[in-house]
């Protein structure tokens, strides 16, 4: 049985397969290919983008979703073995993703940081727990680790505008912001280019690292497919003829660490049609969207020639349905 | 390609299409007009009627809503051009209406007041955005301004009762409430009767008079369908020989002006069978419900004679189907 | 038409329709006995496990749900006759049952006790509403006094295991929990396994009585069925020998009588190994879930050679399409 919870689920191999039946269902009809499936989504968090193109993947399909919007707290899982469970999370994983899965054929879960740091983060302990207890196939609509549907829509967006994405210059950029965001979707830029075969380069100020369990794995990923991973704190010169510039706000590499305030420091990082001037001529401008207009990027960027990011939205959609199947066809 | 977020969009000859195939399928099998079709909803504002019966339009027709429930300030849009977007507004309906529209074949939505004043409601900011930004067809499911379905229905209502609404005598008349309502309801229903070719008398205490632009839109409409639109502070008079009384609670023409607690000041504005009796001796009662016994309407109205308020929030599912297929078929 | 919002809709016979044709289809394909069928579910009070196994039941039949969550305090229904409307109660039943009976096939209404005592919970009232002004067939998922739906699956568990339920010795057992919970599911395991004609043993502290017109109700079906129905403190003596041990925590027997805190002052109540020590040979261990582990039920029943409660949960899924259908073909 398969599931879907982060890359390592299905590597290089994998994302090529997901990648090419997403571009090519694309092209065509809807394929009814999820007739008699029900997908069972499980949010602990809320979600439009992800509920709306998961559920029309379905209906699409000819398959249906349950959603089950438990909403922050309102159902806390308890995920440690051999708790007293006397405090306020009232049911625990080893019940809750096995009943689930009695119901449905599939199992999809958001689930996002606990606040507890970088490590707890890492752990990914809500996820894990459904991966290990669920009796269905199991996919992740982002966690506190990453965010693997993301990551397949942002490389689709790469690989139908230039062809291929192998030795392709890309820059994850980190953005200003109101407050810290979680590092679920730059995690899964980073992955799933490094797996593509992208030259990636990272850009963002001091203290904004991303996990060193990341930084690892996507060097490990870029080693099988040709691809390579370098670290910046110089934005302009990372983005210097790069042909994908993607941006995303995110907080501080520990929670001890930088204060929430932080983030506003470096209102410079903007994604400005200034910095897309120094990308190669032909680059092309992403974000996972909902997106702060003149504070993360601004509006010359998202109303000019550059911008993909509604392509990449709809790409949401084609990816979810590729994975649904690889999932299904184990 | 059609949109539908208010009387406008559709006017007099729309409004003819519109409900004689509404009257037509109510009386057939269930057609199977919306396979493959996918209706998104997007609530601002919470609904029950409105989104039971939407989804029952989309099953019947074979096929399905995605219901996105965003709630009361948790999912707040920006619509001013050029906003730098640092306060409570996450995402710009620039991003938010055309990533929907790539997962959906039509949207609709729903969103009050925001209590900025009447001028503002009459300028309708996020519908209209909605209706600016979106690829596919937008339908309203109520705005500030109009509940256009809710129209449509009122007036089927009226139709299907007395065959003809040339020239029928019809009572808008307010009622007294807790607290102040929108006015999207009473708008809707003065215009949608004017354009059916009403004789619209409209009955309200001093200073709750409804919009300038909205009565002035109602006599352009009774102009073009032979109907008429007169206003009066003298309920009794109004109902005088009306063969339709629509009571229906609003608030107050200007935010500035009366208070929240001048609704309870007229108790007397109750629609009763008193009332009733003054009115045509086949008079029918509507209301769109929800509606507070005894405050607004007495039971010796909902439970006497005249009261078609279930029937009427039955055809809500009727227009409504009808109205999706005119935007479909365009 | 018929409706099932108690145990009194089905009896004995009926019980035993549900039962056989629920075990028959959980061992074949899905049927596809609900197409064209909409149903429409009201939630009052939040629901996981009910509301994703009963959108199961619709989409696996062909069929849709439309899921209305009302949430607590959100949308309060009126039930008085001649109530003057003037509260938070801003719908009254009388317009609200009608009118979804519109859109829908079958309407399902979850509600909880509201608090005010025994006696109230007892009588009903919004469940017995919505039965009273729904024109179509209106089931319980779960009201003040009794959860029919358990029930059934608990009884369907009982009968896969050991073939026949007549004479079988069961225990119903009192357990320890951090608050007071509401008497339903206990009310509907003690009348659903005396219609089954078990032999049921009731256990629990002093102070936790169950109401009256529910034990003489279990008695009269006992009657029925040629089962029996014992109340004891002890429980141990009841746990001898039995076939079932079903644990469940539930308040006290009146809200003006023992505490809050007093759920907590049996801790030796919990459902241990040591207890299942005591049951037969064969013994099986059910609870409805959600379960506080190391609270309600140690770890060494749930994870132990005992545990049906996976199982038990997946059988709401049967026993609620058999319900469905026995409520369509009246």
């Amino acid at each position: 049985m398969r599931h879907a919870t982060g890359i390592q689920d299905f590597g290089v191999e994998g994302l090529e397969e997901i990648l090419t039946r997403a571009l090519a269902w694309k092209q065509g009809k809807h394929p009814k290919h999820l007739v008699d499936t029900i997908l069972g989504m499980v949010f602990f968090n809320p979600s439009l983008r992800t509920r709306a193109s998961f559920e029309a993947v379905m209906a699409r399909g000819g398959g249906s979703a349950i959603v089950l919007e438990v909403g922050n707290g309102v159902w806390k899982l308890e995920d440690r073995p051999g708790a007293v469970m006397d405090g306020d999370r009232a049911e625990h994983i080893r019940e809750a993703a096995p009943v689930l899965s009695r119901y449905v054929d599939l199992l999809a879960v958001r689930t996002f940081a606990a606040g507890g740091g970088d490590a707890e983060d890492n752990a990914d302990p809500v996820m894990n727990g459904f991966r290990t207890f669920a009796t269905v196939p199991t996919l992740s609509m982002e966690s506190a680790r990453e965010h693997p549907c993301q990551g397949l829509a942002d490389l689709m967006t790469a690989r139908e505008t230039f062809g291929s994405t192998k030795g392709l210059p890309v820059t994850l950029t980190w953005a200003p912001h109101i407050k810290p965001l979680p590092k679920a979707v730059p995690n899964s830029f980073l992955l799933t280019a490094a797996a593509a075969g992208c030259e990636v380069r990272v850009a963002h100020p001091e203290g904004f690292d991303l996990h060193d369990s990341v930084l690892e794995q996507a060097r490990a990923l870029a080693a099988q497919s040709g691809g390579s991973v370098s670290l910046t704190g110089d934005q302009g010169a990372a983005v210097e003829g790069s042909r994908v510039v993607y941006a995303k706000a995110w907080g501080p590499a520990t929670s001890s660490g930088l204060g929430a305030e932080s983030v506003k420091d470096h209102p410079d990082w903007i994604a400005s049609p200034g910095l897309m001037a120094k990308a190669a001529r032909d680059a092309i401008f992403m974000h996972c969207l909902p997106v702060r207009r003149n504070v993360e990027v601004a509006d010359g960027v998202l109303d000019g020639p550059w911008s993909r990011v509604v392509d990449e939205a709809e790409n949401r959609f084609h990816v979810q349905r590729s994975l649904v199947q690889w999932l299904l066809e184990a």
